[in-house]
């Protein structure tokens, strides 16, 4: 069994273009994995939506670490933590990487940007940047707090979501290196991935980098391979697939005042016993609570 | 505005089938309430479902807690917590209804089983039942903890699951009723009505009851009302819906290493934003924090 | 049963100094009442210490937010929070306003600082300030957002302690005040409350004022009666007296290899028991289940 | 540096009687490991008290957790968590059991009562006890689920506080090791050692014995180490010392209407500091934020 940091950090440099799907709770952790894919993007915008709150850290650090925990519990993969500005200064980045590290997180990501943090798809290029100085602090402590040596920290950079250009986001991304990160992740909300691209061509294979194409998302994959780009992330995905289907449901049920209608259409109740794994234990209380039928039913 | 807690108990005592549809996160009760629907399900298979654990108790009732508070913030309808035992004896149930009320949880179910409870759909015959004075013990400490009046208890009858005949199932309804209980669910887990329907024949209109017709969801509707059925409640649907779109979903881009084909079929982000009403915080900034553009950008 | 915001509200009016007493958790606080103080400062250093960590926001928000509702549970009388400065930007103070009128705290307090922060007494005089125009946004945030019309906003003013003189303290404590402020919390690190009195000189009764003298205690307190004070926090000093209590016992059990020595000068555990109200749950298991010493044992 | 685990399994083994003592929280921890103990009892009757609620599980077994990790966090001494019955059956056992390893706590110790449970101090003859049968399912799965060979499981028992006799105790320890128990814990509650020394003449060195001399501290260590008995629990002792301690201070304040008199008596603040370690933090500011004081003040 290979520890999921180690997976994580293979992934970043194995020679193809690896992909994360976003989960936000424990059961789509799980479908992500049952699914096929290698890792798991722990989304900030995706974990506070699921919460019914804002992407604006308005749920508190330690609630997200729980759900991750949940996440982390339920699956066998690794997980990179959208972290946000890793919420609050370097001292806060510390206390964090110690219980990403219990809770069995292979990887988080921050992004320069200022605490209380607000989504890159609202305003961002209005949005201020974090002082270089003092982002780079935050990664070498970062760095310099985890245990295991395989855990990554990724800088997120958001100089393009904020109009600063390819010259401060190269700029910015050097700095994030030098400072000790161990992946870059370019972000952009251009509807083409011709910034990235420009990007990828001044950066080559200084470091890993990671993308997520959510606005760009009809850029052909292989593009990304040529480019030489190691990660891409489905951001949301399993998140809003999940929304259609809720809203379709709910209306359903209530046009037709009953679920007959839906009830082949929709997984079953031993779906979801399965997926939490329910078979496990009814073996486990034959082992360990071998009197129960006998005694109490 | 009214109250949840008399909006639930409104609904208890009008003269039509009321439902509830399950949710077991802020989003999904965001949805069940843009719906249309007047009332909400904590459904405690699909709240441990949703983190990744079993219906046995596994998440503490803490964590159960939080969520409710997060589904109760994000909406304005009442919630039904299915909540178990009460996660312990009378004192664990005196403590849960004080934390219900403070988080705005209309009223809670509960079920005449032992702790850690085993979910109903599984070996539900060989189950033991709570001894009934126990619990009528724990209905009365509820209904005198209590400080909002209209907070309600329904207290939810295991007997029919665990074979013991329509008789056991009347018997422990009527002391419940007695203990002070404001509604009773009687529970089912066979394909067809018939043994909740021989209980509405035998309960009249002693106090409301309610049913989660999971297994007979065939049954047409107006059988439950004509019976004199108050409430019915969709126990698990947005779950199940929700667990097969991210199934077929996440299959799909492993398959496709595109998100591109399921752009058009899933929400957008910006449907994600308008859920975690992004607008209001948009407001509010140019109110509290009218300098935020010229200073920071 | 006045609510404990309309008694903080009443200590503020109140034509005498009023005095906070200092507690870190559910038992330090039931402490504060059974001594006969009127309030509860929950302090941000002592909450932070009984935890292990520091005062600079290493424990979230939420966290912070369980131990004050154990303390609010625990209590009847009214507790004012050091919230620090808010753990954010206005929204997180909205936020934290619904939190803490769930959990029946009466007050706050917000300091004009930077998240997150360090304490006063620690490089005070090099802490950064708030901006003004952000810092009254937070104020007004807090106050549009409370229910309860009788919650408090005390607006702590820093200008004392980062040394930038009374003209600055006055001048933000004027605006607070006409943000909404309820009243106005002017710390100061001075060994003598010269600064403070010359503040109360200048603000005379513009509205109530809060001191803490943690470093000034030499002070009578007839002085701050005499300037007008409404009311004086002891800020930690439960904390200081059971930390040496703490390192005396474990040095003396250490050395004698026994706790005979000290049985007699520490409280018994029928003392706990009496503190964790014990006799009430035994009455309560008598209504609520009789049958427990038959049937269990 | 010694594993926590197996510094606590080192203590076990040992051929001299090892002493824990009580902490609470993260900063009793901190003291007791200051004052020189190799070993800290997470009493569950005090962090209950600290808490402010009952010994009676009260609190969720996920806030226990949160105080053990704050109490893990500051300290390099090992924690034997006092689990109480381990919350639930052995399934809740085994959740806890990964739970605790990853808060990095050394040791759980199990009691063979029901949940909730009741304070063996409180009616403790009236107490039913667990089924042994269960019971020791309940350790061998503890057993099963650890991943570090050295984390501790002892077993105790509580048949001498229900007066159920020395033959019972012995019949149930020796069931308790067999299912694969690390130690024995035997408890009383009598004056005097007699029943507790009675044991240890039945039960030779068939494995390490706990004792936990609340009641019969008069009892000569030196008795204690004569008759093999492995390690001796301070049970309550800091809770205690510094509830009088904070009864007195409060009440000195509340008569003399200032803290002038108990200045020189209690811990200063810069006491609270060292123990919160800031110290570190202000030399890793100086790394990792070099510009924080140019740019911010």
């Amino acid at each position: 069994m290979i520890k999921k940091s180690t997976q994580f950090r293979n992934m970043l440099n194995s020679d193809q273009v690896e992909f994360l799907m976003e989960a936000h709770d424990g059961i789509s952790a799980r479908i992500v994995e049952e699914a096929g894919f290698s890792g798991i993007w722990g989304s900030g915008l995706c974990i506070s939506a699921a919460m019914g709150v804002r992407d604006n850290n308005e749920a508190s650090w330690t609630q997200v670490l729980e759900v991750l925990e949940f996440m982390s519990d339920a699956t066998s993969i690794p997980i990179l933590l959208d972290a946000d500005t890793g919420y609050g200064n370097f001292n806060n980045v510390r206390r964090l990487v110690r219980k990403l590290e219990q809770r069995n997180i292979a990887a988080m990501c921050l992004e320069d940007k200022l605490f209380p943090k607000t989504n890159s798809f609202i305003r961002g290029e209005q949005q201020p940047l974090a002082d270089i100085q003092e982002f780079c602090g935050k990664i070498a402590a970062a760095k310099d707090t985890q245990k295991d040596p395989d855990f990554s920290v990724v800088a997120r950079v958001e100089a393009l979501i904020a109009g600063r250009g390819l010259e401060e986001a190269v700029r910015r991304a050097e700095a994030y290196f030098e400072a000790g990160a161990d992946a870059i992740l370019m972000h952009s909300k251009k509807a083409d991935a011709n910034e990235v691209l420009a990007f990828m061509g001044e950066w080559g294979d200084t470091c890993p980098v990671v993308i997520v194409p959510t606005t760009y998302y009809s850029t052909p994959t292989q593009e990304f391979a040529d480019a030489g780009v190691s990660m891409a992330v489905w951001g949301n995905h399993l998140m809003r697939a999940s929304i259609t289907a809720m809203q379709e449901t709910a209306a359903r049920v209530i046009k037709e005042q009953s679920v007959a209608g839906i009830e082949g259409e929709i997984a079953s109740v031993k779906d979801i016993f399965r997926l939490q794994n329910a078979d496990e234990l009814a073996e486990a209380e034959k082992k360990y609570l071998p009197a129960y039928h006998d005694v109490k039913s």
